[in-house]
């Protein structure tokens, strides 16, 4: 089952089921009106979604063309959104190009920060910047939807609770992390608005692309017009997502509706060392930040600039018959101006 | 204006208008179902809700008994809790306690944090430990609620941007802080679900107590019946909360609904030194961390524990005629067992 969060103008959206191939829709507010609202009582309202998903896939239901630039991100906001940092690889160059050593505990304890989830960008809305001296990246990475998590939750258990698995753009202000990650208290300015993929998706609607802890399929990240990225998100994975909820839950609940991330999704090298470009025979890169470590570690500098206005980012992820599972985030950089009554 | 959400058995709990001596209430479902349905859409509620009060405190409605027993938090869960260190104070006398020096930039640029939002704990609902040893503590604060808020708004319009204001209780694990700033990432674990005060106030209800960027008024704080802090909101308060929604919103807006907290409240000695135990002539502490510093500083190691099971704490405001203006939080530490199926 695919749902999806149509623009309406209310703050929510109106929930949608969604065809598997992305071509048809029908609302489902018969079943619930928003998605939140389908998460607050999952367990009554999924038998009535899914319901809902049969009849349109077999035509007893007509349904009407789906356009993901109609879509808002699936939840449009959310009361958790906690990024984990479980390709240890990604984080392993970070450091290494910055001269620090990645501690022992990396490989054994999750990294995990706590998002804004207030405000949520759609999948096809620009991506408003103030000041390119910022350094705005994109981070392509996989997130999963939570029903109640209890506190102190099993990893065994923890699998049970994924609902929904979508794609996320994490964007990131590289300019302002350092000074903010000095400071002690981790991200705030330096991590904007993310946005979702136009659908969120059931974990059997995946298939065998899903193995209970992970999604078995290369992440495809394109950056203006070129192939920039195809690394396998089930490779070089330290943490699946349910030792995520564990870590999430350990000291506290999680509500219903709550999106955990994986981080960016990042593979090493086939011969064990750094990845390379795509150009050069490499699966490439889900972030900026990465192919510039590369760089750094090479050349003693970076080459690839952050993103600038007007550049664009494609993040998709195709099943084996090429088909899009998600549908698309498509986004491009824009200039914000304050206005000054504000 | 005083506003609660009543337990109801639903996630948001039920709304309700109260009066100012928070003697009765009467429910605002004729308005708003919820506290987060009237400020999504807050400028038409806000007359609506303001009449009910006008007509509960002349009579013409008669309304119910209210028991802050009673109350969720106002905002039970909330897209959005960021929670400031605007008493840096505070922020100095932890470095202090560990030797560390405090950045000079800590008084100019406001140290933030992004919370956990999703499952607020009620103000008169136990806190679950889970261990001792994690090292419970308290954190008496003030907190504002926003409308939506535009990404890059100034100090001077955020301001207007205040609707309600809370205390809260923002619990924290000290045992497991060092641990997890020190992978960088800022708190998770550390930072379980806060408490709201009983009521949330507009700013107009609060008079002169309100001067439009801070409270001026003592926090009371008493923990196991005895009286453990009395600062002052007002005094060496670094950043007003116009400011901290400012910083909030430097790269991304703000939704309505967004809680933004001013840090343990904290004030130095008269004599500019670290601030004095009640029982010694000072005005205390907001939390536990502070009195073990000021104990470390003095004799080496701090010999107030932090919470066991059975303690209690009660953070309260009380205006200049002594009548409580929140309600009181009042919660006692209990041992939490996770049940083993989940």
């Amino acid at each position: 089952m695919k749902l999806a969060s149509l623009r309406d103008g209310t703050r929510d959206g109106q929930l949608v089921v969604v065809t598997d191939d992305l071509s048809r829709y029908t609302p489902a507010g018969a079943v619930a009106g928003t998605l939140q609202a389908a998460l607050d009582n999952w367990a009554a309202a999924e038998p009535g979604l899914a319901d809902l998903a049969d009849r349109l896939l077999l035509g007893q239901i007509e349904g009407m063309e789906f356009d993901e630039e109609a879509c808002l991100s699936p939840l449009p906001r959310a009361y958790q959104w906690a990024d984990g940092s479980a390709y240890v690889n990604h984080v392993q160059l970070v450091r290494q190009a910055r001269g620090a050593v990645l501690p022992e505990s990396f490989w054994t304890d999750p990294l995990m920060y706590q998002g804004g989830s207030d405000s949520f960008i759609g999948p096809r809305e620009a991506i408003p910047l103030v000041n390119e001296a910022w350094g705005l990246d994109f981070e392509a990475e996989v997130a999963v939807v939570t029903d109640d998590v209890p506190m102190g939750v099993s990893e065994e258990a923890a699998a049970g609770h994924i609902k929904l698995i979508m794609l996320v753009n994490d964007v990131s202000l590289r300019g302002l992390i350092p000074g903010e990650l000095g400071k002690g208290f981790g991200f705030f300015q330096s991590k904007p608005s993310s946005s979702f993929s136009p659908v969120a998706v059931t974990p059997d609607a995946l298939g065998e692309a899903w193995d209970g802890g992970k999604i078995t399929l290369p992440m495809r990240v394109d950056y203006n017009g070129e192939i920039f990225g195809r690394p396998r998100c089930d490779v070089d994975m330290t943490f699946e997502f349910p030792r995520l909820i564990a870590h999430a839950a350990r000291t506290r609940p999680l509500a219903a509706g709550t999106v955990i991330g994986s981080g960016t999704v990042s593979n090493r090298d086939v011969d064990g060392g750094a990845g390379r470009p795509v150009k050069e025979g490499g699966v490439g890169y889900s972030c900026i930040a990465e192919i510039r470590m590369i760089e750094t570690i090479a050349d003693g500098k970076p080459s690839t600039p952050f993103m600038r206005i007007g550049d664009r980012v494609r993040i998709e992820m195709r099943d084996d018959k090429d088909n899009s599972i998600f549908g698309a985030i498509d986004q491009t950089a824009v200039q914000y101006v304050r206005n000054r009554s504000e």
